[in-house]
């Protein structure tokens, strides 16, 4: 077990600075919780500058929430950067599926970036896998929550696209999938109130980015920590909330203010992990 | 009085899928506060996709805030998406008047979109009805506050605004009037605490989508139903504000959790409507 | 000591408009810190109406922290127009020296703008004085913190730009450092959980120019008072964070809340300013 977490502790010390290049809706998000982790934030994405920030930073983290033609380029450019030194670039596909400009976008940056690795609902993921030449036949069933009957086919279909794309991949939701291909974690922590705010699912890219820049010869431990940082933060938010009566904007606060307190200890006390 | 209320638990239910193309500064409220009224938020602004995404939506809120060039076309596209889909479209002309630009754009939007409702603070509005062809003769003192006093004056300027563009229109302020020209509400809920905050009207209007969103066969109620929701929020936190000592942050998070804690029971006990 | 405080209560009374071209990420926070001290805040970037918009604005920030092509312009603009009426101008290099693009971009505006007031970090700071013509000769250690033991070559080398650049300068972290090459203050108030949340720089940005808006004859005494009212606030937003076992996410919504409570009396009390 001991290379399953990076621990929360390291993350403070090292501090490792994360690029993102995200959307204007949660990106105040993003930066409060690198910070809350012990990471530092930069959003930076014109395409004048977008190479030399990710050449000082530890890891690229991409996210097509509000998507413009304006930083698809800035896009391409910094994750190519990255690929070049060798930084982690974490991909979330926000909202694959809903439009041809998002798909088309999405499968033009995979193509071209090498993803170290990619986080998205299961309907995103589903979407990309569909998308990979069809080598994944996928239908709109699929695109249905992960449950625990269902969970073996969600496994089978994640791990050859992680095999494609050569790319670790996180499918988050109820239960969370985390595989290399190789070997597969399922996490079952989390709270229901987590989808109703908006951005839970970008701040958790963000926090895969903070561990995978924080040491990346184990991308799949960091990334694996960071779902359960995030999950087991929301279950102690939700203890928070219910207690005091209060409502989701409470529940934003008390979820990165948990972030902000969790030791290692407790995330190994609390990570509800199976390896398959 | 039965269909004045539109059910907050309907809008839970039916999670309407509301459409922004707004500004950065209130985004991510505008977001958590379509989540916390059950709704369902998607913020896409690029000309490449405003089209698709409006069409798997079930409302469209357009907000002028940090307007610029290359919105304006989204909107546009958008806007006109909605209608040909007859999707309501909700307007707020945040600023207009401030500048020539943001006079010229709102005028040009709505000439080329059929607006559902137009909300706006009582001065955004009567810039509105003073550029509508003259017909409607306003100085710079109906920019005033609606106050008891001036109330019947204002309540003529703007039901005469809803009939000549078809527009339900909702005036927001101390004392908010909704009218669709035939139908005219008073509303007297709200607190003064509200305008310390950012995104008071971004979020109201937020949540007037959601509400025609759910059921677009009553928009006038659904347009009420969303004033008295925020109206009421206003009031229970500032309660709780004023108990704790708290200040404007914890006033905006207050407002946040009420509306997501909020029953119709509530709602129907608290709202302080009047039917002209 | 009569001039060095601006009255918060002045604020709050002459409720100046402070027109702020600014980032992404943190621009709710300036929004909702602008108007918890009282001030009004209209964030606007399109060249289209810039000039507009600060004519009838009593100051103007522009803070390069997501610079793009696109509001480089703008903030020219904004800026030229600000000088011809004698508005005081707020200039926050964020992430100067980072990338040559936020470099070059700020070395421009500076030619190009005269700024009343510029703030930064220690580092931000140094390296718009390196890049002065070279006239002032400082190397990357120069680049560390403010300490009680190389304070005053600090003070020298800010006195010199201050002068060089005919602009008040302030240097904020640990210990705060503003001068107008003539007179200096050394402010020692804050908290180091200031530095665990995004857009405390930004935020104090905002507070300058709103308390230079509302008095243009008095812009260092301004900008003193700004810098203590938010370093107050994280000491007060601390003790409530602490007491009740809170995180970073708590200490943002407490920083704010401080700062639309605090009294001028309390910023009297409190303030650790030292004169030179």
């Amino acid at each position: 077990m001991e290379k399953i977490y990076r621990n929360i502790e390291e993350i403070k010390e090292k501090k490792p600075l994360v690029h993102s290049i995200t959307n204007y809706v949660t990106v105040n998000d993003c930066a409060n919780i690198l910070l809350a982790c012990g990471a530092s934030p930069i959003m930076a994405d014109d395409e004048q500058e977008v190479e030399e920030i990710t050449s000082i930073c530890s890891s690229l983290s991409l996210n097509i929430g509000t998507l413009n033609s304006r930083t698809i380029k800035s896009m391409e450019l910094a994750g190519k950067k990255a690929n070049e030194i060798s930084n982690p670039v974490i991909f979330d596909p926000v909202g694959v599926g809903a439009s041809h400009f998002r798909t088309e976008t999405a499968k033009k940056l995979i193509n071209k970036i090498k993803m170290s690795v990619i986080r998205g609902n299961v309907s995103e993921i589903m979407t990309i896998a569909k998308g990979a030449g069809n080598t994944v036949g996928v239908d709109a069933d699929d695109r249905d929550a992960v449950t625990e009957n269902n969970l073996e086919m969600k496994i089978e279909i994640i791990k050859r696209l992680s095999e494609e794309l050569d790319s670790i991949i996180a499918v988050t939701g109820a239960i969370d999938i985390v595989t290399d291909s190789k070997k597969t974690y399922i996490i079952r922590n989390g709270h229901p109130m987590m989808s109703q705010i908006t951005g839970a699912g970008c701040m958790l890219t963000a926090l895969i980015a903070a561990f995978c820049g924080a040491d990346q010869n184990y991308l799949i431990e960091a990334t694996v920590s960071a779902v359960v940082l995030m999950g087991l933060s929301g279950e102690k938010a939700y203890e928070k909330i219910k207690q005091e009566n209060l409502g989701t904007a409470s529940y934003r606060v008390a979820l990165i203010d948990e972030i902000s307190k969790i030791t290692s200890k407790e995330m190994e006390t609390g990570a509800k992990i199976e390896i398959r």
